[in-house]
């Protein structure tokens, strides 16, 4: 109680600067982090978890050129790069922080003058309908994007709500001012990426249709529905496509002009208008992932009216709700400006993917209902289930059991029969390694947040999932314990994340008193000591005979046996078994030493470029903050002698790997993942091992932090005594008492209370 | 009563064959019937207007050769002909007759010995998986069709439902048996016609999927259940398109093998048995408009058990049924055999285009419910409009009204918001010429087959279509009163028929009490006079400045504004205004004679190469009876005093066109219009103008014929003293008195009752 008031006091004297929802939380969020190098998010506007993110796109950039990939493709994962000085459009769907892209479906952009149905090349923007644009016309906020496209002197407004996009466009006085509707442009295009597109003109302002890909997705078709607030005068398409039969439609003579119906592979539309000085107009767009009657009706019941402003104050309030479940205080603006754009992050995805109807297409490409959920896609689960799926089973926990009900969803429609592994818009894209659903599964089990038939239904989909014999090597770790180098790559990476995916099962087992899975998947757990050579100190790969591999280099990352990350980061991928790692690796001095050389190391630049995903900021020392394997590594310290230097590594890497500008992120942000590690360590703990129901305590960077649980409950954080040089933590006190431990159980955080921190700049 | 005791004493001591219920009506149909050469037609099993056509194809003409046309492609628009000597396999859906084509979906062949996965050079079956056949080990019925392949002496059997094949293969023993399940293979196959393929193997003994065309139907896409009596031991496929992308599922290694889901554009799939000495494997294979779950749901239903004899039964009973509907005597089983054939060939389609619980993919592209009537497809317009739907409206009325019931949801659905001109699988083709579906509502409507707020509706779809300005020249039309050549090709025909159309929508009109419509509609149906020149005697092309084309050949079709028909048959198109049309041509004797010159005249062969679609049998002197828009012409002599002309030619057609023969018709079937032509000829009548109300008389080929309508009545025909030169008609007696106007209405069909005609083999 005394602490209680104390703290009143100390919040009403403190100079450090209040997160309220006065003002509204979305204030500290700003869209444009990460939009530079790396970061690979997107500026637009979106809702919390919603469906279409409508933002620019700068360029685009082919997959292919000349047949051959295109690095520059890279950068455009999210469609905009900081740097460039030029907007293509607007287009409704695109991924945040991912390393590997889809989606930039159904660019939208407005001109005027002479009609340009091709975007143009880039640095000369009056050669096609794409816009030179400056940062000092630019507004990105959350669930808001305004930019003025300079071309034309085209003020673009958008916002959001979650299965629509809300356009405004002011004109300047013209009779020949257009939309363009651009169908032919993604996000990672390659050469033969649309496979069908379909427009249709129902009346002279609504406009349907699809477009049908292969790519990451192999077999994708989102619909649309498009309403504009003025009737257009005249429209037409342009077919860029070789089309081998055009058939009777040729009865018809020139369909390019106010021809009611459109399909082809590669198709833009443009809709002309008269407008008058400083005119808007309008569009409302919709996404519907089963018909356009469902787009239709998704429009209709999301943006009944033409109130732009309603609905972008909609959407900034439902992003100041989510934003307001942690509500904290910290020494500077920018500390908040990273904190609740780590928060907005975090909560740009896994994506609604359903009609308001409850309808969504499955991963068996039928139509399904989700009836008593809400389905979501976008599952990046080799970033997520470390950090992100954790965090939201804590301070999202319906969604996130609606998560884990897609997935269960998604198993069900499975031809494979498996969770999903990176799955988006009723795709599994197979992206990167492990069968890490299972792990969210488990650490939403085995927290309580998934009971009675429907988490044995879980664990039993889990278990389908890990026995996928001709999964990625599978077969062979289930025979030899191990996968084998020379049968399946990357051998090292995927048996250490199998080891740990499974004692994820193991744990929702015991949860759920299934002791044969239990058993069973913990024998599995162990498989992580097949692959640590002692006599080098390091994971390594070894072949199907049992012999460790001759050539290796724990620097480098091609062919030695791990993706994305070296043996320096990834041997240390034993999560659930710390101790027997150490124990393995000589002791806890040794691994203290051990993780200060990797620290501390140089990386030569020809490794670090194998590592992907990273700008040079993304490193310290030899330690890859930049992705995800090592996400874990600085809460190592913790299971040894010297827990201090988990705070001070903490507190160094939420100093230099987050920024709030631009290139504030060191690496992608992987659909939250690096967000959410932000918001975990700023807290003061994080989950090393997810179902695990520990979160092992670091130093938090917030001055106080109060997070509001869905059952009522708070957990009121303090770091006493917090200030710049104070990241070390003499004693952490939960509800009165000290604590003993060096972690917090999911239980101390979901029974709320006050969890301080005593602060100091002195290591023990 | 006296006749009817007298007909019953004819009956029993004539030598006619009699068609009767005892053995069944199908033993009378002979699906090889126009199966040679030019008719189009399919042999393989289906059920009355079935959504499943499981017929054999013989070759696989691709639709370019060097990105040139394939003339071979046109032969092979229903997959099979009778000349070829192998088989490629059985695929499911088929046109009946068609002049341009489509489909071919899901070949399915069984072989044993090593895999082929390619169907190899016609000519050398043992090339690839199409075999050997010959006619001795064919049997083609109603309902079901079994061959002997040859190469690996496997006997094939089909039959099937309206939404499901039926496959019965009795193997040889074998270590090697397979099934090929072909996805690229097609009729009317342009190099790029596939978008996309998917198949989900679901398990050891189903597989589902979709094939996803872009060809005469732009976006067309169809689903698939299949489902074998034994389990596979292994499976595979094979990708024979490049793919651009592969993404992560490399992480799988082989895919070929036992991996249950495959996507691309062109892919066969193969399933693995072993198989005893006759061991017979069966398949199901149901369709679905809607998705994959729709069409296991509509396999389940309709092909509950694995007996193949009961589906089989089924189909026919089923037959037998329809058949029955017209029980007609005959002069010789030949006689009977063409009659029954034709009722067969006229019973083909339309086509059931919905699951077993409604649902069906509208020409909007989405998934719409058919609330109290059954969606149907294939609408050959151009063609059916003339005597199939009026034969359905009198002895399928049910069906007939459902069918414009489907033309009215196409309407609403439609992107122009037209009625169908030649639709099908939720697609507009565009073929041909006209807005015959207006004459098919209007024949319902005025016949009162439709009628109230639904026939209201209907005359507004047809209106709203007949002033489509964008279409195929009906601006011009409209504020011309005739199609300009210069400004659209066969300019001539089109005026002539949407002069006829808008007559039959003024009788709906009339019927209606809308008489603002019926004199507009009437005014336009008087167009054809524009385009007739008095000088030459013909209907003859205009410029848009209102002159006559300089150049004109009445015996050419092609650059003389017509198509498919030349001067000669074309000019004689006013079926609403046959006295007009005589009095312009110099009146009735002058009339007549024009119309013997026709029949006699001799066409050289460099003209008739043009009119398409039909053999050298398919034309009397100069007449075309082999294609569709003579096909009232016969009938034209009732206008003059020479009407034993009519019965004359008709018998002479009924005699020559069609024969109870493989090459037993002159001309493509063109879904059923051909036969329906032959039906209504048979009975003695014939719909010269639809939505008249009026059938000619002609002179019946039947002995007697018992049409059972669908109000309980029944209309017996009676040829009294009929025989092979008892052509003419001395006297026709309606219900016992004799009747003194040489046309019969709707209602005189329809009250039932009884009509004699009176034969002799001397004319007036």
């Amino acid at each position: 109680m005394r602490i209680f008031l104390c703290a009143v006091v100390l919040f009403a004297l403190s100079s450090s600067v209040v997160a309220q929802a006065k003002g509204g939380y979305s204030q500290y969020v700003n869209p444009l982090i990460g939009t530079r190098r790396m970061g690979h998010t997107y500026p637009g506007a979106t809702v919390p978890f919603g469906s279409v993110q409508l933002s620019p796109d700068t360029d685009e950039q082919p997959h292919n050129i000349g047949g051959k990939y295109n690095p520059e493709t890279y950068r455009y994962c999210a469609g905009y790069q900081y740097d460039d000085t030029e907007i293509v459009g607007f287009s409704h769907t695109h991924f945040s922080g991912t390393g590997h892209s889809d989606l930039g479906d159904f660019l939208v952009m407005p001109t005027v003058g002479p009609l340009q149905m091709e975007p143009g090349k880039k640095g000369d923007p009056k050669s096609g309908f794409r816009s030179a644009f400056s940062h000092a016309n630019e507004t990105a906020e959350a669930g808001y994007y305004k930019v003025r496209l300079d071309d034309d002197n085209i003020l673009a407004e958008v916002t959001a709500t979650t299965r629509a996009g809300f356009h405004q466009y002011t004109f300047p006085a013209s009779d020949d001012a257009h939309i363009v509707l651009d169908l032919m442009h993604g996000i990672y295009n390659y050469d033969d990426k649309n496979v069908w597109t379909y427009v249709r003109v129902v009346n002279d302002h609504t406009v349907v249709g699809f477009r049908q890909t292969n790519g990451w997705a192999r077999t994708r078709i989102v619909y649309f529905a498009m309403e504009f607030s003025k009737p257009f005068s005249t429209y037409g398409f342009k077919e860029f496509a070789k089309q081998d039969y055009k058939g009777f439609w040729r009865k018809f003579g020139d369909q390019s002009k106010n021809f009611p119906e459109m399909a082809g592979k590669q198709l833009r539309a443009h809709f002309d208008f008269k407008t008058a000085a400083s005119e808007k107009i309008k569009i409302k767009f919709a996404l519907s992932p089963v018909s356009t009657d469902g787009a239709v009706s998704n429009l209709r019941s999301e943006i009944p009216n033409w109130d732009f402003e309603k609905v972008r104050n909609d959407a900034r309030a439902g992003w100041d709700r989510e934003l307001g479940k942690i509500a904290v205080t910290a020494d500077s603006r920018d500390d908040l400006t990273n904190f609740y754009t780590a928060m907005y992050h975090a909560f740009l995805s896994p994506t609604v993917y359903m009609d308001t109807d409850g309808r969504y297409k499955g991963v068996d490409q039928n139509i399904h209902t989700a009836k008593g959920f809400t389905n979501y896609t976008t599952f990046s689960l080799w970033d997520t289930y470390r950090a992100l799926h954790p965090l939201l089973n804590i301070i999202q926990p319906t969604r996130n059991r609606d998560m884990v009900r897609s997935m269960m969803a998604h198993q069900e429609q499975s031809p494979e029969h498996m969770l999903p592994v990176w799955s988006h818009y009723a795709n599994e894209n197979w992206c990167m390694i492990g069968y890490h659903s299972t792990s969210v599964v488990a650490d939403a089990i085995a927290t309580g947040n998934l009971t009675g038939p429907e988490a044995n239904k879980a664990l039993d989909a889990a278990v389908q999932t890990a026995k996928t014999g001709y999964y990625d090597g599978l077969e062979y770790y289930m025979k030899l314990g191990y996968v084998p180098e020379d049968k399946n790559s990357s051998s090292v990476s995927k048996t250490l994340e199998y080891a740990y995916d499974d004692w994820a099962i193991a744990q929702a087992a015991k949860k759920l008193g299934r002791n044969a899975i239990y058993t069973e998947f913990l024998k599995r757990s162990e498989n992580w000591k097949n692959v640590y050579d002692p006599t080098v100190g390091f994971m390594r790969p070894k072949d199907s005979s049992g012999k460790f591999l001759a050539k290796f280099d724990p620097l480098k990352t091609e062919g030695q046996g791990f993706i994305e990350g070296n043996a320096w980061n990834y041997s240390l991928y034993v999560p659930h078994d710390v101790d027997g790692m150490i124990a393995s690796m000589g002791g806890r001095g040794t691994f203290s030493q051990h993780l200060d050389q990797l620290f501390s190391m140089h990386l030569p630049d020809e490794f670090f470029a194998e590592t992907e995903d990273i700008t040079r900021d993304g490193i310290i020392g030899g330690y890859i903050h930049g992705n995800e394997p090592a996400h874990h590594v600085a809460y190592l310290y913790d299971w040894t002698s010297d827990r201090w230097k988990t705070q001070e590594r903490v507190r160094m890497i939420l100093d230099h790997q987050y920024k709030a500008a631009p290139d504030g992120l060191g690496g992608n942000d992987d659909c939250g993942q690096m967000s959410a590690w932000y918001i975990f360590s700023a807290l003061g703990f994080y989950p090393v091992a997810p179902s695990s129901g520990r979160y092992m305590l670091g130093s938090p960077a917030v001055k106080t932090a109060v997070l509001k649980l869905e059952n009522g409950k708070t957990l009121t954080i303090e770091a006493r005594g917090q200030g710049q040089k104070n990241v070390y933590v003499s004693k952490v006190i939960l509800n009165g008492q000290e604590l003993s431990r060096d972690f917090l159980t999911y239980s101390d955080i979901a029974s709320g209370g006050r969890l301080v921190f005593q602060m100091t700049d002195k290591h023990l």
